[in-house]
C-alpha cells in the first residue's frame, strides 16, 4: 500500500504535512513516495494564484498557525514568503528523493525555512542544511542544477499536471488525489482501502 | 456559548454545513446564527474567484462526494451551478433568518438544489419549498424583495467583509474565523474554549 506526496518547498501548509506524514503512514503501514514538484507552473498556468496580502492570506496564516497548535508542532510565521525564486530547493528535493534522503532533508529545509526564517534556495542555508545531511552541498547542488535533474523535475510536475493536481500538499493514492494537509488522514484511509467512499 | 455561521444559497460546500451543523452544535451546547450574505460580492472585489471548468473545480465535486459519504450524507452533484444571478434564495434566507426558519429553509434549499436538481431562487421551486415549510410564497418573496431586506442582506455581507471573510462557509466566533466545512468542529472546539489553540 503506498501513497504519492506532491508538494513544495516554499508551499506554506506542506510544511505541516512534511512533518506529520511519516509517523502517520508508517503508523497506517503506508509506503509514502515522496514527489517534489512545480505547483507554482501549474498554478500559474491554471490562472489559480492569490495575493499575498488579501483577506485569503492572512487568514492561510491563521488557520496554519491553529492547525499547528492541534498536533502539536512549533509554529512561526516564516518571514520570507514566496521564496526561492529558482526552485533550486525543490530541484535537491528531486535529487534526494532519488537517493532517498527526502524525508529528512525536507524537514531540515522547512524547519529552516519556517522555524528559523531563512530563504529556500539561498545557498549559505542549503548548504547548512546539506551538511546537517552528511552530504557535500556542492556536490549535491552541481546535481540539482544539471539538465537531468532539471529534466525530472519537469517530468515529475507534469505527472501531477496529469493527475488534475492544483496546489500543495497534494496525496495521489493512484489516480485519486487529495488536496490539502487536512485530507492526509483521508488520503492514508484511501490507500488502505477503508475510507467510506470506498464502500458506496 | 455562540457560533455564526456564515453562508450562502449557491456554495457547493455549504451543502456540508448546512445538514451538519445543527446536530453538531446541539450536541457541543452551542447556539448557531445563521447568517446567509453575498460571498458572490466579496469573491468578486477580492479577485478571489475560480474558473468552473478547471483541475480546482473537478477536485471540488470529487471532495464533496467523499466528504458527504464519511458524513453519511446523500450526494449527487448539483445540475445547476452557479445558481440563482438574483440571489433571491439568499434574501429570503435573511428573512427566514429574522424570523427563526433559517435552519429548516436552508436544509430544505439545500436539498432541492443538490438533490432534486432545481434551481435556487426559481420561482416555482422556491415556492415549492416554502409552502413544504407552511410559508406563503408571495408574501415571503415580496418581503425579500423589500428594500429592507435588500439592505439588511448588504449590511450582513458587510459584516462579514469586515470580519475578512473570503469563502464559505465561514464560522465566526467573535473575530476567529474557520473557513470550509472541514473546520466546523473546530469552530466549535473554539466556541466551546477548548481548541488547542486556545491554550498556547
Amino acid at each position: 500500500m503506498e501513497l504519492d506526496f506532491f508538494f513544495f518547498f516554499g508551499s506554506t501548509h506542506s510544511y505541516l504535512s512534511v512533518m506529520r506524514i511519516e509517523e502517520l503512514a508508517a503508523g497506517a503501514g503506508i509506503l509514502v513516495n515522496w514527489r517534489p514538484f512545480s505547483v507554482r507552473a501549474l498554478m500559474r498556468e491554471q490562472g489559480n494564484t492569490f495575493h499575498t496580502i488579501s483577506p485569503r492570506t492572512a487568514y492561510m496564516w491563521r488557520d496554519i498557525e491553529r492547525r499547528a497548535a492541534e498536533h502539536d508542532l512549533p509554529f512561526s510565521r516564516p518571514p520570507i514568503w514566496p521564496t526561492d525564486p529558482d526552485q533550486l530547493a525543490n530541484r535537491v528535493g528531486i535529487v534526494a528523493a532519488s537517493e532517498g534522503w527526502c524525508p529528512a532533508y525536507a524537514k531540515a529545509s522547512f524547519r529552516s525555512w519556517y522555524l528559523d526564517g531563512t530563504e529556500l534556495g539561498d545557498l549559505a542555508s542549503l548548504s547548512a542544511v546539506l551538511r546537517e545531511l552528511g552530504k557535500t552541498p556542492e556536490d549535491i547542488i552541481a546535481k540539482a542544477n544539471s539538465e537531468a535533474v532539471r529534466a525530472n523535475y519537469d517530468s515529475e510536475t507534469d505527472v501531477a499536471r496529469k493527475l488534475g493536481v492544483f496546489g500543495v500538499p497534494t496525496f495521489a493514492v493512484g489516480r485519486e488525489i487529495f488536496w490539502g494537509d487536512d485530507r492526509l488522514e483521508q488520503a492514508l484511509a484511501w490507500a488502505g482501502g477503508t475510507h467510506p467512499a470506498q464502500r458506496r
